[in-house]
């Protein structure tokens, strides 16, 4: 059950009159990004149970990553947002590895300033050396994440269920070890 | 003494007729380590005088470690728990320190917003390359650090009494050093 | 439509008498830096459309870019700005690259108290070796987060017609990857 | 004088009947560290002049450096301590160096949620490799601190004699450079 | 202008009978540099226009940089200082960069928490390897940035008729760059 609908049945139980306020996931990328994660991210949020009836997407662009954090930040206060995936890809050089950093530094205060989550989305553009390779890390990974957010607000046993299991998006699951 | 109960002795002073609130010990993991972290806190907590009786335990799964630190606030502000022990696994690529480092900084600050502990449980995926002895990094670290939570909040002279003996989660204690 | 006329079209609707208060767009820059950064941007904020009418542009200088945070702060508390562009020089040796990120995380954190952008536009003095080269990159992409700027307020679907296409500033556009 | 004095004087002049409350300072440490940091600094405030009349010393201990920053914020704002010294000792993997990051992050944050000072006492685990001569690093450099602390409450003139007179504690005083 | 004295003319417009309060401009330096930064900060502030009269110097010293933070903090909190001037020498080992790194992310963040500048006024002590060359970057990089706070209270065209000159505090001025 989202934050949204709990608060709802604790302080106005069985005020039926006024309509449930569709829950809102909100997706932000930018045109820095050599591939579109935000249309992967809303392509799977489409294929999620309730898209259009129980939840809704709304969705984005600025500049580059490090825009992403007070974009995420104002979707959730302004816009009502009760998640976001944010998505952004930071190039090779090493400057750009320092830039990713504050840009998911800032990403983190967002979310704890807001106390909701925010997905940090990010391809790096060295993680893959074949363009063909690299766009599918792309479309994966924005769609798994996609996934998540949606797990996270309407099915959290998805998540308990596969705790500890070496999960990944983007490449393949790495898988448990075992103890003996 | 928990802060909880503190707070309940000064401000409600010999209201007998109010059931004293469970303290309340959040255990938060991730899909994305390759150990069932979460499990072996919630084995060690099960151990502890007063499971169930003095304190409960509440979990939570989410998708990665940078997760963590927001589940964690959420947990503390929204689900009453006075400590929350938040574990995860860094992988071993450069990029991964960077994020567990992200993840870390998160941590912090959620305690600091929160004025609430959150032990930092991570295992670093390259601490051991033999995969039997990482596992039991993994089990003696979460046990150790659940542990720990259960003494800060019920028994925090066993802390104070081990100040400075160089004690260790994970590997063998490294013991005090000698001024002469 | 910006977040200032948003806001009072909720909460004032129909309220004809009072005259819409003119966006204000930050301009601030350093006298460290080795390029007129905030010219340029001031020179291409003047050739958007509604400039002077619709909005105005505020300027500020501080010594260095560590300064450049709690100014831009000060421009939306105090000044009104409805977003800031921030322009600065890092110079080449480490302890600059250091300051640089010391200085964009104050950015990143300013950005998040006001719940404002602060577009952060860095050109670091080993870009290029070329000074004809590197005062081109100074001078395009000073102007490009100005325009980035105005289209944020003015435009926005200038900027989700962009999403993932690889735009740059100061360099050719990266372009984008294609899956198959 | 302290800022608790300062503030009655201020708020409450000239009230003689309550008598003054007395000025507070925490020492916090670690199971973790090598050497009992938090005796060393209780030792040398106890031939501090005012000791149990001026001021008394409060003592915590808690499992490992990045847990000092949430309790010595919980120190000054639960326990009224007017300064705290947080004693650990990070270990010289590069990993140990990245958390020793985040601890004194962690703290400083804390200095400034609180407007109050936390003098950090780290001793690196490589700073001599013999564990006699680090095991006096240990004792002189709490003692040090714990002097600083008592000195910020009560006697800042202490401090001014000494600008930049290049003071150390742990090692000898590396003195002034002169301009000519 | 300075802030407070704008703030007087908005709130209290000729209200004649109540004399201005006169700005405050705070230096704080600390016991660890080799180097009486403070002291060169107070002269060149003593060479100001209005010294004494329009604004008066508040001083402080800590034990380290590391203090900075919160002393400035408190000093515009407590002291009332309309900006700070933060003094330091970092070391030239790899921790000391790190730990410079917390500190000025620590005088960054009492900024924004403050919206008061305080400029960070680093020497690093392996800039210059003779004595003597040093401790001219030291007196001439305080001197410079007492300078440049006067300059931002008192004449900020002086700031913004050098924007993007290469302006330098310690050595020489870099220069500006030309486009053609």
């Amino acid at each position: 059950m989202t934050k949204k609908n709990k608060k709802k049945s604790t302080t106005k139980k069985s005020v039926k009159a006024v309509a449930p306020k569709k829950v809102r996931i909100g997706v932000v990328d930018t045109m820095f990004a050599r591939y579109d994660m935000g249309q992967a991210a809303r392509d799977e949020l489409a294929t999620c149970p309730g898209y259009g009836s129980r939840f809704k997407v709304i969705a984005r662009t600025v500049p580059g990553f490090k825009d992403l954090a007070v974009a995420a930040l104002n979707m959730i206060r302004e816009d009502g947002c009760d998640i976001v995936v944010a998505l952004g890809m930071p190039g090779s050089a090493p400057i750009d590895k320092q830039c990713a950093h504050e840009a998911a530094q800032g990403i983190m205060q967002a979310q704890l300033l807001t106390a909701t989550p925010i997905l940090e989305v990010f391809v790096h553009e060295d993680e893959a050396s074949d363009p063909k390779v690299l766009a599918s890390v792309f479309e994966n990974r924005s769609r798994k994440h996609a996934r998540n957010a949606y797990w996270m607000l309407f099915e959290p046993e998805q998540l308990s269920r596969r705790a500890g299991q070496g999960i990944r998006q983007g490449f393949d699951d790495a898988g448990p070890l075992q103890l003996k």
